[in-house]
């Protein structure tokens, strides 16, 4: 219990510190003092910086592609994708910092992690893709999902970021509106 | 002559090394390095780190949103939304790496440059919000903007770093056919 606890607060402190400044301007030091736990928690925890980045995309993605499937159960066509686009929104409003993250990393290829980074286009957009060729088979599924996966990522950011006052049913109508 | 070729080196080398690795892992040294410039020339030249980055997210800002103005001069309605979808993916084309840290560094709120980044969404997403405006007034322009900038941006994305052996026709017909 208290393991799980300390790593949760570790991976929530660092993926804050990351997501606002980068990742090599994270110190093992500032995640050890925004989780307050040791510094050789951190390490106890997780053995590197790198690796608790590894675990952070790992979860992060995990979750995020269980949520995508998971809503899209026993639907085809529009209403797995308008599924789709709602369960993303809400898990970027559930975890923003995380979203962030996804969306400044997936694309750098000169980070140790880039295996790790694989996964965000494999499986969490991979949710996508899945809808894309069940309901539309004459389309590039990868190049549509990620055309959608980009469209609500960026909408759902934007609404973060600079419009938090707007409510998600008025991203989602809006994605929705400039997909369908 | 010559201070502008010295220029536009450290510029380039500046970009390829920051899309790469990120920023904070991006050392001057690096940079006179890969530019074949002698370190006092990138100060000379720009006077700090921070200031070159912000020189490079301005002028490639600038860059990217004469193109896309210029591209959807006296159109109107979907032959607008066209033009820029392909002028942006042809600008992705040409300039990789400053695609690459427009989508790493817009949503990132801890940098000193957080100025230079809002130009990305002000003016590059603002020349989609203009056809978005003229063309669905009843929309929201600046969540659908975000929409279709993101839409063309992780596709054009893919299509480099996972794809390069697609043209760009191909990722142009995915993403309008996602967002028509």
């Amino acid at each position: 219990m208290r393991t799980t606890t300390t790593r949760e607060h570790i991976v929530e402190a660092a993926l804050a510190l990351v997501a606002d400044r980068g990742f090599t301007a994270t110190s093992v030091d500032d995640i050890a003092s925004a989780a307050g736990v040791a510094k050789g928690s951190v390490f106890y925890n997780f053995g590197s910086k790198s690796a608790l980045f590894e675990a952070i995309i790992t979860e992060g993605v995990g979750r995020l592609t269980v949520a995508l499937r998971g809503a899209t159960v026993g639907l085809h066509g529009r209403d797995a994708l308008d599924a789709l686009v709602t369960e993303l929104l809400g898990q970027i409003r559930s975890h923003p910092d995380f979203a962030k993250l996804m969306v400044a990393e997936t694309f750098r290829t000169g980070r140790s992690w880039q295996d790790s980074i694989r996964l965000v286009r494999e499986e969490a957009m991979g949710a996508f893709a899945a809808v894309v060729a069940d309901t539309w088979p004459h389309r590039d599924a990868t190049l549509t999902a990620a055309a959608l996966f980009g469209a609500t990522l960026l909408a759902g950011l934007e609404w973060l970021v600079f419009q938090p006052e707007r409510t998600l049913d008025d991203v989602r109508a809006a994605v929705l509106a400039t997909v369908h």
